[in-house]
């Protein structure tokens, strides 16, 4: 549907090659590993990582780098497709969020510093990384509302607040956070917050808790409530300077949200030939299930769905490529609304398709929803995404 | 969002231009004149008709011939949604339906003597045509269902049966039918029916009523239930050769839906265009109505449905234009299910948006929306595309 | 499923014996009198009138009056259930709106010399009035925004102002007008606003066109825009006094509502009904079209969606006849968010079901559908009910 | 909204206070003490239990036999619903499922034998049981798949097949199951299967694996998969006779529904009261969440659904008790169809009111919606019962 690069083109094919190699064949052999050891990393996935390191498919997601692969936003969302098909794929090619947001943040705002620090060892794949923003006692939809509080105290800042949702924390491998908090409560409301380094074993940090997904831990990444308690760190630990956090923000939210969105689009794929292979071999009332109507409507629309939704998502990144993030501003809100919902939806009747067996560990659906669930709350819920379209709509007319 | 050819691009803003100019200004007069001659040519349509030739915007979705524009499906496709931005537009353009659809079934399997009587005046906009298959008394929804009766006599073929939905044929201007019917009960199902061409003055054929919709007459066109009875017409005015109805009714039924989707697409913008218009303008309950959230998700959430549907339908135009109507045909089947409902969807957001005036004569939105409603029946209802989806879909597992 | 008072049962079955005998078979002629005669009575009304009086079956509505029946609003609604199947019952009973609504003000809020002058006629059902509240210019939504001014000057009112959707006042037989408008622009928001009688012919009433809904002009009835200019009647016209305008509508807003819901009901019941005899008589594809999936679905959540519909109905009315409209404020904003948009999607799949003979004249399903849809704006639009409802939610817990 | 008669009401108040006193208060303390015992009966639940026995809130599941309460379905529909709101609350009642539907299975198509020995025990709460129907092989929403054998032998029934979702199986204190499968293959559709008891100690039961629902293991009760091998058991064991499994099942499905609805409707009503208490807590955008119109209309849009659905509920009970399952067939499949969605409806805007504490341990609303996606599935998916409704209905025109 797509003309794609002979190099992209090439990549598309290495991957789809590795996922049904490598990637498939191992997830079973993956959550049994972390059944052993929750929060480290399965050796399965260390393994995999090294094969797809020496292959070059490695850090693909990092446009305008010399540290990337040279791929712009539309042609690494194609690739990114395939990988989100399983839940163990991003990670083997360095691709996992929250890390890409991480590594794109520090490659466009860090100091040399901070690069030699933290970014690199994160492109090795040597740690990981997580975002540490939301905050249980507010709203955080509305991001004005973070309350976190990051003081300067001479060549320190000290830090005093309560995260959650920070996920990728759980992880044993996981050594740095970016925080988002108030160096200036008194400010405009726009250049109030900020986004600082915190080194995960620095003092005062402590993990709470993990927090569950629909009765899942997520483990071995899971989502932790982190407590920041005096936390003390220099002030070169500072991204780009005080009062720019939602500059920042704005600028690592267009390339996740093309990610996200490119990856669910990736798990309907696998959701719809579920469905199908699924239809085809049961029977139920003297007919196989494809041959009911409501089934074949279930296949159907989803199709009708997915397909739309990978348009809009690629011809978003497509113009994030061309004419940047603020003017793709209302493309990549909609496809923020867009394609969890259609996720959702996919998934919900995939699951009906499948009877009980959709809900249970036997297939990935239920886990799958889940996931795309939070998606619909994740880095802002629909709602807020649909006022923005709404307002970039009306503002032709106002 | 796409990349035009500079021809394209400039057909684009000159249509744009005669739209701002010419066909807005005179919707209002338009249908003031077809009040006081109900079926005959409204005289501001043949004068901006000429206008419209002389400038050479004209026949320009006939693709694949020396008549034609040289336009493909898609680029067509970009020019057929802003035609389709007010019902009086495509027949100035000389693109209007059943029109379009009958001139390239005759430039595709007529002879050339049908060419040179019927599809040259048609080229010329001269005469109008309609396309006589769907029966009132058999679910036309399965084709096969068809009764209409094409027995051959010596030198002619005598047609019986009744038909409606002959879009287009109470007007005085129309002058030929496409008459699909049975050559032979006893061939397989699919090489049962033919397709005729029947002159509307033909002793035997008789406008028997008009068909109404939602209320409205659809003026100056209108759907006519037509009684053929012991119609006679040479035998070479059979088209392409007795029993290749099927072969005929596919090879013209992929751009046809791709103008039907597009204009569909057109008015759909020009709907949200309205809605925000009409809640930048209101206030309730202390603030535009623009401010209301359930407003706000009204408009959000059109045009989110509208750039997925045009997306689809510019790529379902694509493969159309590079792979053949057969290989396109699930993409083909999708848009006929996704954008009529699309834009039922919009008009009735618009319409909830728009109150009492939006059900009224006070906007196009309560018109557009019966015509919109019908086209999830006309060409075949939602069901039988979902089900052609679901098939293809299924035919990679089975 | 309900348990019926003999006399409401007894009740029950003569409406349904005369719609059966003397209301379906008689529709296609009342209809062909109105193409007659626009805005007159038509004679088969007014000679079933006679007969449905003589009967008894008449004024049923009326409450808490001995002009009533001595019906409560949860007898009424059953019956009102059965009188709603066709869109000429509920006039020939004397039970249609805005009469009923009317009448009602008239007897819980007239002088006895209204009651003399206007609801004696209507009863009889000799006159027709109408409701002048919603204005061209503003958002009657929020009827705060009611612009209409009525200024008192010695001994008499002065109406100046704009109404439409005067739902009947295109009717000979229309007669008196109670028209809502300000009397104090400084009063207290809900204070500004009075109700006060205006016959039509009264000196500066001018008719200034029918509105359309959908294409259709609703004779013999019609919904006209009315303007109001000096328009001058004695001080005794007005209703309870200055300022109580809002009052007024409270009162008379809950047995409308129940009155609307129930006759959506019936329309829904024999749209239900003429969904599955189609399903019936229709074969595609080789089995008939109840045999679909998707129809069997349609079928199946209509009986559903109108079973709940019946039943949250029905508790409005037990409850606004236990504990009065007040403590019924939720429920009656519930039955109006909820009936006319279940009305709308069972005529939706009644319509789908039938194919394009569902959007004609043919059947009764596209006017119907015009109808139902215009439900959803009239008396306030979902919006306004939904917000109701949450408010009044919300108040158990803030 | 409904009229109860003393009795009814008088229970009903005694449960709401049991509820907050006893219930709500150590719901926290129940699934503390499961994590640290799986499967065994938590000490507080049994501590609860003794209460509830003691106060006479104790099997008010049973109506028509002197064993029960001598409810019938809609008083205690009413009463379910409220137990219905905590997960744990049912059990501490003796009124959970699908202990419930065994005990009425066997007090009405048990011998004596069977219910001295099992029946007995069942209702004191010393045991708990499970029902073995469903299986992982086939499609069992098509009850005549089922393929589990039951074959004669001598005076012995042996049972061969592997079963899953026999829900309470897990626990420590179930200890007999009723299990369906094939006595004679060779008989009428309909007449192949038979119900019969089987002790899970019997040799050859095996407990395989407890499946999960979306992450949730369900402990302390459990959805078990079971391996049948050459069980034997007596002839007695068998329920009513060979042959009778469906005529069973139709007897114990009417009572369960409506448990299991009134129990979803409990929920819903749970599910709101949070989304409204949260909407009332939270601020975002400079108001609180129920000032922003997405949630006003999730709240509006709960609000009418619950009742709806509660209404069709309580009145398909009515039907039930007054003229038996076989009459209320229709409303048995409705509520169905309708209560589990409306449930999964509710609790996804609760979800999306929440943020992201409605998809973490922190509420009961994921849970929650992980046991009421299964019910869509449970008992017959959706689909099957939309096809009973529809069969049903078209019964009337065919």
């Amino acid at each position: 549907m797509f003309e794609l690069s002979p190099r992209v083109q090439d990549l598309k094919q290495q991957i789809e090659a590795f996922m049904d190699e490598h990637i498939y064949p191992n997830e079973a052999l993956f959550y049994q590993q972390v059944k052993e050891n929750k929060w480290g990393a399965p050796p399965i996935q260390e393994e995999l990582k090294a094969k797809a390191k020496s292959m070059g498919l490695w850090n693909l997601f990092l446009p305008h780098s010399e540290r990337g692969a040279g791929l712009n936003n539309e042609e690494y969302g194609h690739l990114c497709e395939i990988m989100g098909r399983s839940s163990i794929a991003p990670e083997v090619f360095n691709c996992s969020a929250p890390d890409t947001g991480n590594m794109e943040t520090i490659e466009r705002y860090g100091s040399e510093e901070h690069k030699e620090t933290w970014l690199k060892p994160l492109l090795a794949g040597e740690i990981r990384s997580c975002f540490s923003m939301t905050e249980p006692d507010v709203a955080s939809s509305d991001a004005t509302n973070i309350e976190c509080e990051i003081r300067r105290d001479g060549d320190e800042y000290v830090i005093n607040g309560t995260k959650w949702w920070s996920s990728g924390a759980m992880a044993d491998s996981c050594k740095i956070a970016i925080v988002m908090g108030k160096t200036d409560a008194n400010a405009p409301k726009h250049l109030q917050q900020s986004m600082i380094l915190v080194p995960l074993n620095t003092p005062g940090v402590t993990i709470v808790r993990d927090l569950h997904v629909f009765g899942y831990d997520h483990a071995p990444h899971g989502h932790a409530e982190i407590k920041y308690e005096n936390v003390r760190v220099p002030v070169s630990n500072i991204l780009l300077g005080e009062g720019r956090g939602f500059e920042i923000a704005q600028g690592r939210l267009g390339p996740g949200r093309i990610h996200h969105c490119m990856r669910s689009i990736g798990v309907a794929e696998r959701a719809l030939e579920a469905m199908c292979r699924r239809a085809a071999s049961r029977v139920a009332f003297g007919k196989p299930l494809y041959k009911h109507g409501s089934t074949s409507e279930n296949i159907a629309k989803s199709r009708c769905e997915i397909d739309q939704a990978r348009l809009l998502t690629i011809m978003a990144a497509r113009s994030m490529d061309q004419f940047g993030n603020k003017v793709a501003r209302q493309q990549i809100a909609m496809i923020k609304a867009v394609a969890p919902t259609m996720l959702c939806n996919v998934l919900d009747r995939a699951i009906q398709v499948h009877g009980a067996a959709g809900v249970c560990q036997d297939t990935f659906l239920a886990s799958a929803y889940a996931k795309a669930r939070t998606l619909r709350l994740a880095d802002g819920p629909d709602e807020v995404h649909l006022g923005t379209i709404a307002k970039l709509e009306m503002s032709r007319y106002l």
